[in-house]
């Protein structure tokens, strides 16, 4: 994760890579659901091949332990997708 | 939709606000897959209560039919979502 400063507030962002279009809306939707549970929800910007995640606590405009807890869980949600996909032997 | 210009590209951008996040990740999912079905990807963003959808045509660097189609199918996709939900009568 990299500590942007986007307009004057810090923010915890991480790009992530898919080869599939359809992993990265699998992947918005599991990272949407985690946020929407905590009622924290991040910016995620999705593109072809890469979904961008952007965590922030609005109302100190900054980072709060609790962004750095989504972010670890973002990373968990990433892995775990990755894990459940066939591979080559 | 606007014609936005961002790093000299020209762009239609229009941002559809939601009342719940979950509303806003059925439509990314709906959008995402109108477009992953024409090989036509847009830069989605969500934030909470908003999501803002950018088409425009990156071999040319610029708008073709094709975006303006997509921009239509968005409308109706944001449109036909609102109709399905119950109503105070």
């Amino acid at each position: 994760w990299l500590v942007i400063d986007s307009e004057e507030v810090p923010k915890l962002q991480k790009t992530f890579r898919f080869k599939r279009y359809k992993d990265a809306l699998d992947f918005v939707v599991a990272v949407g659901w985690a946020a929407d549970e905590q009622d924290h929800h991040p910016k995620i910007t999705i593109e072809y091949g890469k979904v961008t995640v952007e965590w922030w606590t609005h109302v100190i405009n900054g980072l709060h332990r609790n962004d750095f807890i989504m972010a670890a869980k973002t990373d968990e949600i990433y892995r775990s997708r990755e894990d459940t996909k066939p591979r080559i032997s």
